[in-house]
């Protein structure tokens, strides 16, 4: 039973009628949250990549190496803990910030050849 | 040079010197911030998969199909126009979503067993 305001009439047991939203419009409010929660997602993630670029152009001028094994073991470890805590999925969590950690990693090469030429091209000038 | 409060001398132009953190410092202050961002990360995840297994529930007990491509176009659309206003790599950010979404599809595909195994028992009982 669906009315104008995308509610339907529930009845219940004692033989009362509820409104409650409709499927579509309950829909509708889970996507909403979802969306929400998505942009906030990739602002949280735009501010991860602008802090791991800093920590790239750290790495370059003191010609650290872009992996560390040992970081990322205790990251994880971490992650995993977290995960357990949320309730997800600790594979599914780990599989995810391989993907984030690689794309890390390749923003750390490319940083780190930026910075050469720039030393380069310094060190060129007469 | 290299104090014990973690800081550094840095001679500036005019020969002044100031104290600035060294670079173990500064790496572990990033760190910080992205472990916190890492876990604000988990707990998003957590909420939205809270979110979609409640659509997932919604979708089983009013057997709509798990997946619903002009949704996921749309998403993938709004996706892409906010990684590029957060200066994101829309391709990256794509890749990632594709892989939430389809371990979302993935539950709501458990979901929709479990609610079925449930509806055929209940059908069973005298």
């Amino acid at each position: 039973m669906r009315t104008m305001q995308g509610l339907q009439k529930v009845q219940l047991k004692r033989g009362h009628f509820v409104d409650t939203p409709d499927v579509g419009t309950q829909l509708s409010t889970f996507r909403q949250t979802i969306d929400n929660i998505d942009a906030a997602l990739i602002h949280m993630l735009a501010e991860r990549f602008r802090c791991t670029d800093q920590v790239g152009v750290l790495k370059a001028k003191h010609q650290l190496p872009a992996v560390d094994k040992g970081r990322e073991r205790r990251q994880y470890e971490r992650l995993t803990r977290l995960a357990e805590e949320a309730n997800l999925d600790p594979g599914f969590v780990e599989k995810l910030m391989q993907f984030v950690i690689s794309e890390v990693v390749q923003r750390h090469r490319q940083i780190a050849a930026v910075e050469q030429t720039t030393n380069t091209n310094q060190a060129d000038t007469p």
